[in-house]
């Protein structure tokens, strides 16, 4: 903790604004807004650095929120550093989408701020600043691993609805990039589902062929790399028949022969109550490939 | 978890509404709306049930927030439900103040709505709606310890701030009724602090000798029961100096001889992050006190 708190600088250099900090667990809850070029806005971002952090680099996992979400959700509600400090893993929370005056919006929840469903836009307005997955994919992770307390070599990805399409999406568009990828209660097929069919013909246009890349379920069938997929999904979950449709990706799974494990928890919801309740063993996975 | 999902009602009954049920670390996470007789004015209160619940009565542990929170700030926040999972505890945290149209207010966030002090008003017009310290001490609990699965003979009390205030009245006021108590960050002496003095001078009027008896710093020299008192408090607290004063509680402690563990956090802060890193000890502590 003296270490930390005397010596332990985090992520503050040119261009970044350091906006919040707070010990936890031993280590630090930080927020920083940085200027992303891939996004063409500021963004900001929640970091979590483990005690460790202060004496080794520590590899980190990603964590993706859904829609409606910033980065505030995931740091206060999930209870994740709780875990991370134990095993010793760099948390890193980004926004959801690009926001600021300048970016494209809708009034409604599930399209525009809040809602860029972690890929790179090609229709106007939109593909001037929805480059969630280049930002996600490329921009954060140079910075964040740039940091002499975070390994470089060594991450993985998770995520929470739209943010659990995202984790799955990342990992199997960008293959050796992740040690290991799980999901709560994700859109699995967005190209079949509401939510999905409404933001990818904004994002992308008319032609479904082009959803294919952006579709978990359409890109397991050739995917380059058999990466393990841990998904829990609460059976009491109000979106699961409409929107999240895991019965999609484990039939997919079936007909590629990619490994899934595919958790119904009974009883458990949409809400952070089922993240926190299960967001432990999610940790435990990671960091077992992480430090593998 | 199957028992609870198919055979637990938790609170239901006449004149009580359930607002909220989330499956949590394999119970339940609920929130309820009941009509406070003490209060004159519906209260929301939140109750997490543990596994437990579902095949033994469990004993209480009563959370009290602090200014401007509601009943959510402690369940979304606090990462408690995990440790009263463990240790087979109910959790109760009520809303921080009476709430409605007719209810007495100040535009302003250390008065009045959300900043009931836990004190039982006697200046007008506050009087009327302002008896936090009667719905706490005694209609809560009459409701609460009615249900079935709770254990009506055993209770702990714990809160945070205005709430870790309350936890130590409550304690102090109530000789035999908790069998343990602590706060996070207590005001420990109201009577000698800006927050406290505003709030007293407010509900109960310019003569300070009635405000000694809800100041945790005078009520220890006459303390019927020597309940040890376990405090922790972050030194990197932006109101440690100005309103906490934890050195005005050692002291009352140390001439009156009453039991203090008082924990001088290095680095930590007046928020969450500080209350989720600690709370599963408190949690650890009371629950030993509850099951011996």
């Amino acid at each position: 903790m003296d270490a930390l708190r005397d010596g332990f600088a985090g992520m503050d250099g040119p261009g970044v604004q350091r906006l919040e900090r707070h010990a936890c667990f031993g280590g630090f809850q930080d927020v920083y807004r940085h200027r992303s070029g891939a996004l063409d806005c500021d963004m900001t971002v929640g970091v979590y650095f483990p005690p460790r952090a202060a004496v080794a680099p520590c590899p980190v996992l990603y964590w993706l929120s859904g829609l409606t979400c910033t980065e505030q959700n995931f740091i206060t509600k999930a209870g994740a550093q709780r875990y991370a400090a134990g095993h010793g893993l760099v948390l890193v929370a980004p926004d959801t989408s690009p926001r600021g005056d300048g970016v494209a919006d809708e009034d409604r929840y599930d399209l525009g701020k809040g809602a860029g469903f972690y890929v790179d836009a090609t229709q106007a307005p939109w593909s001037r600043h929805y480059r969630m997955h280049d930002y996600v994919a490329r921009e954060l992770p140079a910075w964040i691993e740039s940091h002499p307390a975070v390994a470089g070599d060594a991450r993985a990805i998770s995520g929470h609805s739209m943010g659990g399409h995202g984790a799955l999406v990342m990992a199997l568009r960008n293959p050796g990039r992740y040690r290991s990828v799980s999901a709560f209660s994700p859109i699995v097929a967005p190209s079949r589902v509401p939510w999905g069919e409404l933001a990818f013909a904004t994002y992308f246009g008319a032609d479904r062929a082009a959803w294919r890349e952006w579709d978990a379920s359409e890109l397991v069938a050739a995917a380059a790399e058999r990466l393990p997929l841990l998904v829990d999904q609460g059976d009491a979950d109000e979106f699961l028949a409409t929107q999240l449709r895991p019965d999609l990706l484990r039939e997919a799974c079936a007909a590629a022969g990619h490994p899934l494990t595919l958790r119904m928890q009974p009883g458990y919801d949409h809400s952070y109550y089922f993240i926190s309740s299960f967001i432990g063993e999610h940790v435990a996975w990671h960091a077992a490939a992480l430090r593998a």
